[in-house]
């Protein structure tokens, strides 16, 4: 379930508000955050619009030079429609590298086939090129192989089990996953093509035929970028909410190391599942999630990250 | 241009008139040929609409039962909604492994990336898994990485070029095909990822530069299946009526070679560019394809060949 709380308004009225707090010395971030904060990823874009037909100006470019620093990310990546958000996210993610193949592997294994093929047409509009080709160019070896084949992959999305091939390629996932420098061929062929319902029939039979969690197993070898790009897939496809808890979890123990992170589970679940990821949170720390926000973070992009979280002033 | 002559009628009596052809003694395939030859994509599935209605029976299934030989092949594919007909001829050649990745290739590179897109949908509907799954599970090594990145793509289809890229890229794809045991990954990238555009000016950068046609070269070397499915999605890529001319030419050398691709050809044509297709033919070969047809083929299926070319009784 969704954490934000969108309030009932009228886009011309919010493209007005948002104006006048851009206006004269300085930028209105309360206004700013108390608007777009509470409305659905519909109404944004009606603001969006209504603002481009008012001022001539769109106000994503004009939010960028008001705003500086997380916030501005933030608020940038929360008006974004979500298909073309995720394009962006992709774009960066390429270009940075490292770290950026998590988020590769998240835009392509939490999203529905659907989505995905979205995002792909998506990145086609903004980019003029194809996600794959430029995931393929940045990369080589096994961790191409990983990367194409999971953002080229349209999975199928019934929900039919081959419980032969779960045990099959569960022995398989397991052969390839204990030599760290093994043939990888297979273990990427049943990722990248598999449906996440097979998949994680496979993930259940791996932990009773094998006696630990894929997940565990996998973690043990993530020492590369491929074995880690591995490790995020198998997570990812596993449980997603279990993964994205994680990510929240090590952002606000080394607050500073992974902003990107924080903002972008938020922003990109805070619509969708943030309210299980958010319960989860509390079941693994004993803390809520909002405390910890307020206490790690600062300004106003504590503010506006506690206010996409639910969190009434 | 299409060379299929499509008459006015009504869905209804067309159904009816083919129940009549299916009664009594024998089959009166005449009839058949005479309404479903001349008969557009959208009529052929108004009539198995408007026969289903009538008499609660799948015409196709009738069809089949009906016909035999090369006749039941090629109008059971005619019947066929195109991209379901190409989720059906994948799914047979995967299964068939050898030439059979000829047809692959095909499907993947001669259709837009949009109508590659919908026979993948296709293809999770008809067999409840993915295309690039089942040509994974059935390929492995660089055939596999070829023909799942081919299926796969999402290429762009805007009409930009990049001059540099097309240099850099016609020297690893000479490189690449030079050695005959040389490391393909970066041709596989380059033909599976880059726009169709972008790799038609990277072939012509080959010929200006490496003094012969990449089509040529790739011949060359295409002694093994990898290299034969190279060789074939280049040549699709580059022009993929040359390649259709070749493959009717072919097939009508030796005739009980390859009726497939020759029915393949005519029935997935024929409302598109088989009129290119059959000029190309007269142009190489100084025989009419009709008269090729007429002189090598036989029966009902000559008949109803010749009719999808467009011969006129």
């Amino acid at each position: 379930m969704a954490t934000l709380v969108a309030f009932q308004s009228s886009p011309k009225d919010d493209a007005e508000a948002l104006q006048k707090a851009f206006k004269g010395w300085g930028t209105d971030e309360k206004t700013v955050i108390a608007i777009l904060g509470h409305r659905s990823v519909h109404q944004r874009q009606q603001i969006r619009k209504a603002y481009e037909e008012l001022y001539q100006e769109d106000i994503i470019k004009r939010l960028e030079s008001e705003l500086s620093g997380d916030i501005e990310k933030a608020v940038y990546r929360w008006m974004l429609e979500p298909t073309d958000r995720d394009a962006v996210l992709a774009n960066v993610a390429i270009k940075s590298g490292g770290k950026g193949y998590n988020v590769i592997v998240e835009i392509a294994t939490v999203l529905s086939p659907e989505e995905v093929l979205a995002v792909r047409r998506a990145y086609h509009n903004r980019y003029k090129r194809s996600l794959e080709e430029d995931v393929a160019a940045h990369t080589t070896g096994d961790l191409r192989q990983l990367l194409v084949g999971l953002v080229s992959s349209f999975r199928y999305g019934g929900d039919e089990i081959n419980a032969r091939l779960a045990k099959t390629e569960a022995d398989i996932l397991h052969e390839s996953i204990k030599q760290k420098k093994g043939n990888n061929e297979e273990a990427i062929r049943i990722l990248t093509t598999r449906s996440k319902t097979q998949l994680v029939a496979t993930f259940n039979r791996y932990r009773d035929d094998h006696g630990i969690s894929i997940t565990k197993k996998s973690l043990d070898n993530a020492s590369d970028d491929f074995h880690k790009a591995l490790h995020t897939a198998i997570r990812c496809i596993n449980d997603h909410q279990k993964y994205y808890e994680k990510v929240l979890c090590n952002a606000l123990k080394r607050v500073g190391s992974d902003e990107d992170g924080l903002t972008r589970v938020v922003v990109t679940r805070a619509e969708k599942d943030l309210k299980e990821i958010k319960e989860l949170y509390y079941k693994r720390n004993s803390v809520h999630l909002e405390d910890a926000v307020a206490k790690e973070l600062s300004g106003d992009y504590k503010k506006f990250i506690l206010t996409l979280l639910g969190k009434q002033d």
